[in-house]
């Protein structure tokens, strides 16, 4: 179907990624599943617990069916989990006489949580080489304009004077500590869900925790304390580590946006966007999405928490809203990595413009460092009143700041020396090193 | 694709209702926009600005020409909106000389809202209609169990007898007030998005507001007083709604969790799902999904107001979080009122169980009554102490708190009338009549 | 206390405004809440219910009293809820005999929910008075600011000439619509929360609804159809009126932050804000809360939402929710209101920058323009494609677009006479005197 | 002021726990930004850029000065932050000639952030400490209930039997992972906020990044990469983990509730609540109250998440909405830690009506077993469907499933045998020694 953006054809190129949208189609979906039973299988035979033929013929058959989605729906929309009819499936295919031994003593819980975290082992993979790439294109950023003055804005005015180099070094640090987070996210994560109807493994007898064991190696995946069947705290941790990737893409694309108007024009986000009517727009079409996708994933994450509370042994309506969420935020994030990834990647830089922008505030920008100069000549709160009342009559009388200043005020500071940028840049080369040093980690 | 839940063939009959998704079908998206293209072309020819023939042409062809969703993939991820690459694509089914004349001083945004709101336009219809048919159900719940004791419950602990027909009633009357809430909705959000590139309609000169209403006559929409491109109010409020039907949905669906307990076991919602290893499982899945697809809402609306805060005159990020958010909500809302209507037309209600719960209370459910009752005799502070006393050593010595009560109280109180929790359904019958004659009002 | 930030002495006076906050205030609840006690006895007097002196004792009581609000944190902690301690503490004051008849029939969320709804009728009242002079300023605007020439902007990029006055018209038009949804607001929620214990008034007896009518008459509120315990729609439906206000406070906040940025320069709101270290800064202070408090809103609705799940008849869980959101609601977009309403009211609009920002462009803003004039001359996809190609020369070459026109063109186009921006207006005047008539209904 | 349902005196008991509330009183706010003010003092003295006497004086002045909160309230109106009129009371109590160099080279931001971060650091003390007292709590359970069956309850029907003690080890897992998660959070977010203006410390000359580490060193937190101020990751994190912890506190709360209905009456929260009108009510105030504390993060998370896009190098809008968010987290993140502790300390358990309500369902509960039981002697497809119609007939005929199993089968399972729910108790016991070695790790 095509019902929802990131699924209508319209408009999937331009809202997910396809290697992060190849692990939801429906196929990889019931592939995975179809993997957890044939694993389950054979760590079953392994243990003696059911027929070793028929740990081979299961985890055979599940590794070669194909199972239409279309045939699951009945069955889903009776149970509200697809793991009856799939298993019913999976058993037609086995047949007689081992079909009777799949999915022995799980429950569709153990199934379709450890197929999606087998789903999600490869999304962290993806999203962690993407971070990567990204990191390597923002320190390139940060060596190479270290020297790059630029007009600090905050609150959304004119500050001083820092770098451009300092700017991407700070969106930088983000993504490290992004790539940090990743070792902890994967170790709570990547565990099986195992826990039989009600979480005991009750129906295994007493080969349950040998079967477990023998599960996890089978998948590469760690077993778990216990089940986490109702307390999803490292489901959600990990979508966690989702928004705060698209938050940190989201900063960036604002930047990247406020930066491109046409009135600052200090950055070109790639080639841009048309429009039906206006030959002469170029949209910062990426960086919008960044700021779109980052807000979404800032919403779902409600969600993901709201679904925390979880009734009892198995909540229907809790896992539900799961479902309802979480493909989302995986392929959201995906789709804003590569996106962002490419709009950083080929960012055009106006040195130029960047320094005119300085320069048209006609000292302005350099108020705080003339308050420091003169606070070298008189107490500081008197010099930062003198540079406050210079502002105002450097503002209406179009004058440069330090001309008015050393009208003002007698003092011996060299104010000509002082209107260079580059004087201004503070401790963003250690800044820049501090972070490009860390960076080293993530490299190659 | 099949990337989300509601898009997966595995798991879309559960999680969607056909009628509402098949508006949200990639067909139906660009079938909307050629319409709206089509009846421009038509406006704009009755005002004389372009070619009458070129208007019919226009018409002709959008609405015979079928656009492959996916040829409009490119463009779409290039601009940021489909419509530049649909606008091409029917310029190209019309053909020369009459092609140019498509879109004319139209803005991609006019197109894809005014597609947008012919399509709401009928999930409304629908909408409406399902919310009727529940109302219907409740009114025969309400009517019919009038006199159904049943334990009210507060703060999740039984509290004194109502009558389960009142508890439909109250339903009702949340469904009741969104049907009311239909037409001021419908008035404010069917209504034309035209405004051009700016807003100013500046590329149709001095025949603008003439196309205006031309426009708005050839699709039955009303004009807006001013272009609505980034002051979305209607459209949330719309959103609103949703959330406000399936928030009733789900505050039912709760109840009916609540009431379906094996240990309350007082409904029983319709045929239940089944488990893949436990044979004795006969689970609440309507309901469920009811709470999973309000609780979507209630998290959706908030990137719905998020997307409030548009910049200028048109935004790129907000308008994509629209996107990616009210799709998901009007097909939420019709899966619950379709599963949900179907669970309330097909309840089993247990009567017996129902007084059974009340009579295994030993009479502590009466605890307000009989405070009452003893307050003919003395102040109703000492009357409530005593009562008080009596719950305590009713429920230790498992004993109905009546006997306890005529023990320690020498009053002249005729304990045993009072048993009947019929004499305790206080004002129900003139709620229920209050709420069933105000659905009269939408009923056939 | 001050622990939240509205609540800070150091910060409420940024984050509130007094009259809105004044409702909030302990002392404001807790008389609400003695104003419902004490008209409930007045209406259970007038209809026989309670002895006539015990209604005018308790009526005086609880007009006079005034209860310490640390005095009923002890039973708020045990009970979940204030009523039953203040419920105590009126009996005490009102003394024998006539103490035992306070709260007679009713539950603790009678009480508390009625409250609520008078300090509501107040807020309500307040911010529509508040709205209703923002639409006087944004009238103001619109109307003087007609012709003043303004470089709209579309996802972020200059788009085409609009004027101001549009501008403002179109945020006006959003005020409208949420001041003609006040009357439906109002007529939802200003009615009663009376149902007692457990909906149904059954400790009134055969009184009940006449008591519901005179308490109604009493607090000149309206009746419910059913109790509104457990189906909260009316009052999320109010704080999704909140949230479009602030959401609407929050688009102009963008547009006024954006408008402000030194580069542009167009806007000045205010006096601004100051810097601790930088004495040229002013800062767009009350734009930025108005944007923190409509994304404030846009979450927190998310709860008020998620608390429409109430279970059975009284839900401690949810209800909790709704106190630990809902006052935050109110009063933020009391302060955005006052703080948006005076932001506007002292803006300072600079229409030579205006005009200087278009000029800037070469022409660029006029490219569509140039389109449709050339389009009278060829086909409109070749004079489209013909202004791209221009728009690319002007911008590299620095020349004015309609300068490389007239050279690669032939047409006999009067490029000079469309240099103008007031030709490119386009149906600003009739959408502005569209939005000012609608203004007219809720003029002074 | 009493706004706000944690701020009112009335519901402040209910809602916060003093500790944590303690650190977001006014006068806590101010203490923590002077600390960091006289420790810059000191640190620049320690590196020779402001006199050795003016750093001891700043010092000594912070610390022993109280600002009034409401002196602060007029410039904190004005500037959209407390620090300009915080530095101005500081350099007045220091006086001449000293007061001048207060907050030399630093900015708002850097103390206001690094204010909290010592709070925040205090915040997470505590609630590290009652996270193991809880944890404590949950072992005792897990380790007293190992043998006490209890039926485990999916999609809220009863299911199979499992142990009320695994259900106990269930919840402490997810106590032990959030402990777990709090060395990391530290790490990441106990570090300075230290930028200067725009975040490269330029007013402070090449002393930058020696007073960086003596300020480090003086207030024993780490130095950040590179500044942090509108990159928020590490702060989003710390209150995601708050909202991991109360949504385990919430789900923990769901079952109590349901457990303590008075249908299941398995579990027994403390005391309980009253009601205003119902003598005979004992309300679940404490469980109810982590369920709405645990929605109540899991909304604001949202707010935290938006505000991760900041724009440029201080984002006014961004940063306030922080200043709304952020204390109700932390401190609701408290009152659940305290209020569920006490909860889960006092918490009675029902073991014979465990393992009455087990009984009640005449073997319903034991269907898994008896169906893999079968299975010994049939294919389990086979054995599966016989099991599913003996329990139509068992509940219809209000038998004992296994009475109707022996009937139908002519099997030689001993029936009886295994009626006893011990038999099915599973793997609990190695899982519950699992969690209880892994808590070994935060023992006292």
């Amino acid at each position: 179907m095509s019902l929802t953006a990131i699924d209508s054809q319209i408009s999937a190129p331009l809202l997910t990624d396809p290697a992060t949208a190849s692990l939801f189609q429906d196929a990889a979906v019931i592939h995975a599943m179809l993997e957890v039973e044939g694993a389950l299988a054979l760590a079953e035979a392994d243990c003696g617990l059911i027929p070793e033929d028929a740990g081979t013929a299961i985890w055979a058959a599940a590794a070669k069916t194909t199972i239409d989605p279309a045939a699951l729906a009945t069955g889903t929309a009776k149970d509200g989990v697809p793991v009856p009819a799939l298993v019913a499936a999976l058993r037609k295919a086995v047949g007689d006489p081992h079909g009777q031994y799949v999915h022995w003593g799980a429950t569709s819980q153990d199934i379709a949580d450890t197929g999606l975290v087998l789903r999600l082992r490869k999304a962290l993979d993806l999203h962690e080489a993407s971070l990567k790439k990204l990191a390597s294109s923002l320190a390139g950023l940060a060596e190479s304009h270290r020297q790059t003055p630029l007009a600090a804005r905050t609150r959304m005015q004119q500050a001083t004077p820092t770098s451009f180099g300092l700017k991407a070094a700070v969106w930088l640090s983000a993504v490290l500590r992004h790539l940090d987070r990743v070792p902890a996210i994967r170790e709570r994560l990547l565990v099986l869900s195992f826990g039989g109807a009600s979480g005991n493994l009750a129906a295994l007898g007493d080969k349950a925790m040998e079967v477990e064991a023998a599960l996890a190696r089978r998948l590469k995946l760690a077993s778990a304390e216990a089940p986490w069947h109702t307390v999803r705290d490292s489901l959600i941790d990990y979508t966690n580590w989702l928004t705060l990737v698209t938050g940190t893409l989201g900063k960036i694309g604002t930047d990247v946006i406020l930066l491109a108007q046409n009135e600052v024009a200090e950055l070109r986000p790639g080639s841009g966007g048309g429009s039906s009517t206006m030959p002469n727009k170029v949209n910062p079409v990426a960086a919008e999405l960044l700021v779109a996708l980052a807000r979404q994933n800032a919403t779902l994450i409600s969600s993901m928490h709201q679904a925390a509370l979880q009734d009892h042994e198995r909540s229907g309506a809790a896992w539900t809203l799961e479902w309802l969420t979480l493909p989302q935020m995986v392929i959201g994030t995906g789709a804003a990595l590569a996106h962002g990834g490419a709009m950083i990647s080929e960012l055009t830089v106006n040195a130029d413009r960047m320094r005119a922008n300085i320069d048209a505030s006609n000292g302005l920008l350099l108020a705080e460092a003339a308050s420091f100069a003169l606070a070298e000549h008189m107490p500081r709160p008197e010099a930062q009143a003198l540079v406050k009342e210079a502002c105002k009559a450097a503002a209406s009388e179009e004058r440069h700041l330090f001309d008015v200043l050393s009208e003002t005020t007698g003092t011996s500071v060299d104010w000509e020396a002082l209107k260079d940028p580059a004087r201004h840049m503070g401790a963003s080369h250690a800044m820049i090193d501090r972070v490009l040093e860390s960076y080293q980690r993530f490299k190659g």
